[in-house]
């Protein structure tokens, strides 16, 4: 075989991301790196002995079910990972020759392993941090005057999701049943949602963590963040609508969140590094982090229903947004996240919150996109959507682009399933 | 030695209440169980040969540092284990000879072991299921007319809590800073809170789960509680007031939230089942369960100031409540925390919310003791206390009352130490 990586693929000899795989069924799950349409076997490579530095001392910590032992490591470990990987790849890749043992025998094609959630979560925060989202939404809930409330230009606002349903992509989401006040009623009744949304997030993972009491400053987050996933936060809006005063959204999300496969690490997006919106009022000093920290990644959603799969339609792409919109960035989150002592640990997941831009085009879930439902999505077939239907397949796509080369999260997808009898 | 178990114990043979200890510094953590005075090592009676059952299978699930296994193992297995050490612990008691080996072997005093989380908890949930306690703080938060929000009577409402926070008992509580918003201002300052408090709660881990998509009803909710504990949710009023709106409270609580190392079985508590509040309007039918749900467990908090240690004047009683008195019971809890699908796994916790009874005496944190700080505490030094003062020592404790025993979660306890500089 001859390893080739097509120029549109988001796993570039740039990207080099980080993912728990099977090669088989009944084979011991191991972390493996995607590169093209391949996956290398890390914990292979670890026996062949490749990684001998002072930071991975070995490589252990590949051949477990989850990154979170790879993350703990910290930045001096990433680095050193990262380099063997993108020197074994570029010699392969700059010689022409097909792919010689011991390496090939370390590659899978990635279309024949099975993916699983990329690290045992601890705790999964997510943040609301997209200043249109929250107006919008705001807008939609409480009125227009109401629409951004007083705290929040002056801090992420965030919230614990919960981290036993993160669900790998393809995993099927069923529609939840819950809670509902129908228009004009006044007591709830309890059926399936029929407003279920996506929401398109992308989210971190913290590397070492911070001693219980001791916050981890704005400045010092880069040695915590490990990398970044495509998270879809699932959200059943009238159930949410619902329950959500005054402790927040509960199970209008925990049904289901879905995280991307492959985690980015940090240093393949350093030169996506960009500024953000301009923040006013100036954020309090614990949240003010030197220099820019926003990421320019182009992030999109596409919908493919039943009708559209069986006549051969390709999905429908209902936004395109960018992660550099955000008005809180990653090292405001962790900064505040910590602020009041609150341990974060490796594995742990922080999201961002539904992104959306400042155009229509650009808004992350049907909520907004459709305006509450008032303005109904058409879709090639004929049919219309203002909330997702069973039998809909939902895909988030991200990646930055670079001069001939793309750093991407590939995708996170999943198919709607009806509710259970 | 001889085996004796004072008659105000709250460790009594009808209580047999699982945690996680060291004997010595050093040395492995694994399971045990409280009595009178003493703990009994169950790994070791696992290793001589006493967990021969089929639901036990020789009892390993005692030599892990976590009750997890054990509690996923579910109730035959854990009705097995409790008859196993009743019947040991009777024929000793009965018997007023001194405790031979091997049971001898396997008896620590309580007092010089060191007690660790009972569980890992993968998720926390914490509910807000008293009545009265919903009422006061939203009479106070946003005034008596939107007091109990439209949804309460519907739903136990809830949110989830962070699990990395959790701390054993006797772990000190750090003063955390954070944002406020100082009265009549319109910009928030940071720094340490001004209103810590406590909220006495008792919480219960979850056995074994469900599948992710399928609820469990909330009759067969019994199956699926292991014990349950005290749990104090330290709160910091000044900062939750600011950050709440929209998505819930958040580093307000999640700086630590303390429980009591030793987990009472359901079992134990099956004497003092109960009927709780009527419930008007009638719940929906997943939230119905059959017979009551509500436990007689007496429930106290203590406060000694640093000036009442001092002067050796002995802890100052704050309230006196009880478990009876929640709205929203354990079965209905479950139940609609699972009604959407979402899994709960072995060792999830499932908190009650503040416990507030119907009198002013009977109220289960300082906000409503003292009136959102409107009412000063005093306290027999000469001090006044609206939230707690560094130096404070915080305890919880709670039991049953049978007729000459007591099935009892033994003591919560904490000190409030400064905030870091």
């Amino acid at each position: 075989m001859l390893l080739t990586i097509p120029t549109n693929s988001p796993f570039s000899l740039h990207t080099l991301p980080y993912g728990v795989f099977r090669p088989g069924a009944g084979e011991p799950a191991r972390v493996g790196v995607a590169v093209g349409d391949w996956v290398l076997d890390l914990a292979a490579l670890a026996a062949g002995g490749v990684f001998a530095g002072p930071g991975l001392r070995g490589g252990e910590v590949f051949a477990r079910p989850a990154l979170n032992d790879f993350m703990a490591l910290g930045r001096a470990a990433w680095d050193e990972a990262r380099a063997v990987v993108q020197r074994l790849l570029a010699e392969t890749l700059t010689s022409m020759r097909p792919v010689a043992p011991p390496l090939s025998r370390t590659l899978h094609r990635r279309d024949e392993v099975e993916l699983l959630l990329p690290a045992a979560v601890g705790d999964y925060t997510d943040f609301y941090s997209s200043r249109e989202h929250a107006t919008n939404v705001g807008a939609m809930f409480r009125g227009p005057e109401a629409a951004l409330l007083p705290n929040w230009l002056h801090l992420p606002v965030g919230y614990h999701g919960r981290a036993g349903t993160l669900l790998p992509t393809e995993a099927d989401v069923v529609r939840p049943r819950g809670q509902i006040l129908p228009p004009g009623a006044t007591a709830p009744v309890f059926g399936p949602t029929r407003e279920l949304d996506f929401e398109l997030e992308v989210g971190f993972f913290v590397g070492p963590g911070n001693r219980h009491g001791e916050p981890i400053p704005a400045g010092a987050a880069a040695d915590h963040i490990f990398g970044l996933v495509l998270v879809n936060d699932w959200s059943a809006r009238d159930i949410q609508r619902w329950e959500y005063r005054p402790l927040g959204p509960f199970l209008s999300k925990s049904f289901a969140t879905s995280i991307s496969p492959w985690v980015v690490p940090l240093a393949a997006l350093e030169p996506f590094r960009c500024h953000g919106p301009a923040q006013d009022p100036l954020p309090l000093p614990y949240l003010r982090a030197a220099g820019p920290w926003a990421f320019d990644i182009h992030l999109e959603a596409t919908l493919q229903s039943a009708a559209m799969a069986e006549a051969g339609l390709p999905p429908l792409t209902l936004t395109r947004t960018n992660f550099r919109h955000l008005y809180w960035n990653m090292a405001q989150q962790l900064a505040h996240q910590t602020s009041n002592g609150c341990a974060v640990r490796p594995g742990d997941l922080l999201a961002s919150g539904t992104i959306s831009g400042p155009t229509p085009d650009a808004l992350g879930c049907l909520l907004e996109l459709t305006w509450g439902g008032a303005r109904p999505i058409p879709l090639p077939t004929g049919e219309t959507r203002r909330y997702l239907e069973d039998g809909d397949r939902l895909t988030l796509a991200g990646w930055s682009q670079g001069e001939g080369y793309r750093v991407g999260f590939g995708e996170l997808t999943a198919l709607v399933r009806p509710a259970l009898e």
